[in-house]
């Protein structure tokens, strides 16, 4: 993560940096299946960089870690041309629960961990005042600053041998969708696209419509899912029970390569991947 | 590593640049007495980066990880202000075999493994054009673009249990003798400085000493090792015979902190740390 491309160390408060540089690293070991064991951090510090701006960011670093288990094991402090976060971790798993985003096969069920939009609601509030209600306010600035990395949800998930491929959906479900669809070799129907309700508010006040938050926004590090659909009714009461929250059926795995929209009563239409593009201003 | 701190992509090879990058993080496991098992990659591209420039350097990280059966696992790639390079090497170690550089007993034997100051004087050949042999030119520069990690030397060391401590002593003998002696709670003596024939012959031409490139110039990569005394002689013998080059005594660990100089027919005197400091433009 690089300051002036993922983060705004001059606006953005360091422990939030700092805890979302840890979950996004522990998602992708939560979208594994595995356990985060343990992490190693490489800073870069540049000219006008604050002591205490990097010992709050290490604080959110290390209070998220400690919540999964996970020990900062090591890392490098280097001088930079700007602030810059690398962070490495290392999972463990049984090779029979691992899971992968190429394992996806034809008419499974795509699902969803949660719904999405919340983490890039967040981020208009803090762009902007805008008047909305205070749950929503207090859900998507939570969701923006400390993003929760479902890594007891991936485990879980994993465990079940009807689970084929997950990835987490940290760019957005146009793009993380399309991902798992081609890695699986396959395409994807989308029917529904579940958008949080903190996400609807915000869109709602700023006259847009929360659906591209859920798309587009990104960093929801929600997971998603490809489920045998035979086994998927029984899968979802399961999750239901043990987490509280729904495994929320978004579409299906098709033969057909492209990733469609094809909600209720609306014509079918081709998605296009607009989430984060890790090099879009690059070149 | 940083464009501008710890290279210079304009001038310099960019397969040198990914095969010094790698050699540094093995070169930590090699210290560990450890097996490096993989590689992840976290590189950043500026602006005007090109993609044969990345490619080649990914060429040089490859080749090098590939000769000690290290795997590049994954990584990242996201834009950056100037071109940037994080490597994490995950290595595999008993925990009866693993070195740390806080080991080291009072009268302990400090050796090397190779001597140093080589790499500093391949960087004054990269600078600016010398009158100086063939051979040394050679080695010179073979050890600033190419050089070897210590890993197959580090394992050997560490399944002796006379070795108490280990580091690479990859910023310098000013700095990291003292590091592993302040470490192990300890001071040491240096005797001798080992000096690459390279160094002594690049440091001439310059009106230079050859010493200050050993004491100093970092990127060796060669290990520092603490010996139980007794056990030294035949130590070094099997390693002279193991891999066809000595293992050079260069002093002892003391009870009495700091770092000193002494050699034959010349007054002891302290040394002071001048090696790498990896922040010190910083602040």
């Amino acid at each position: 993560m690089v300051d002036g491309v993922h983060f705004l160390s001059a606006s953005m408060d360091a422990r939030g940096v700092g805890h979302r540089a840890m979950a996004s690293n522990l998602s992708d070991i939560a979208a594994m299946g595995a356990r985060p064991v343990l992490a190693t951090v490489a800073l870069g510090v540049a000219a006008g960089t604050s002591e205490e701006w990097i010992l709050e960011c290490y604080r959110g670093m290390y209070a998220l870690a400690s919540e999964h288990g996970t020990k900062i094991a090591g890392g490098d402090i280097v001088r930079a041309p700007a602030l810059l976060l690398s962070i490495t971790v290392v999972g463990e798993v049984s090779r029979s629960r691992l899971r992968r985003r190429d394992g996806g096969r034809a008419g499974d069920v795509l699902a969803l961990t949660g719904p999405l939009g919340a983490s890039r609601a967040g981020l208009e509030l803090m762009r902007r005042s805008l008047d909305i209600e205070a749950s929503a306010r207090e859900s998507a600035l939570r969701a923006f600053n400390t993003p929760a990395p479902r890594v007891a949800e991936g485990r879980w998930l994993a465990a079940s041998s009807h689970v084929h491929a997950m990835m987490d959906c940290s760019d957005g479900l146009s793009t993380d969708a399309g991902r798992l669809a081609v890695a699986s070799g396959l395409g994807a129907t989308i029917v529904a696209i579940p958008t949080h309700d903190a996400a609807k508010a915000v869109a709602e006040a700023l006259g847009e419509d929360g659906r591209t938050y859920a798309l587009d926004g990104g960093e929801d590090f929600e997971l998603i899912v490809a489920v045998a659909p035979r086994a998927f009714a029984h899968l979802a009461r399961r999750f239901a029970l043990h987490f509280g929250r729904p495994l929320i059926s978004i579409g299906k795995l098709d033969k057909a390569s492209g990733l469609r929209l094809h909600e209720t009563a609306q014509p079918e239409r081709e998605l296009v991947p607009a989430g984060w593009d890790h090099l879009r201003y690059y070149g």
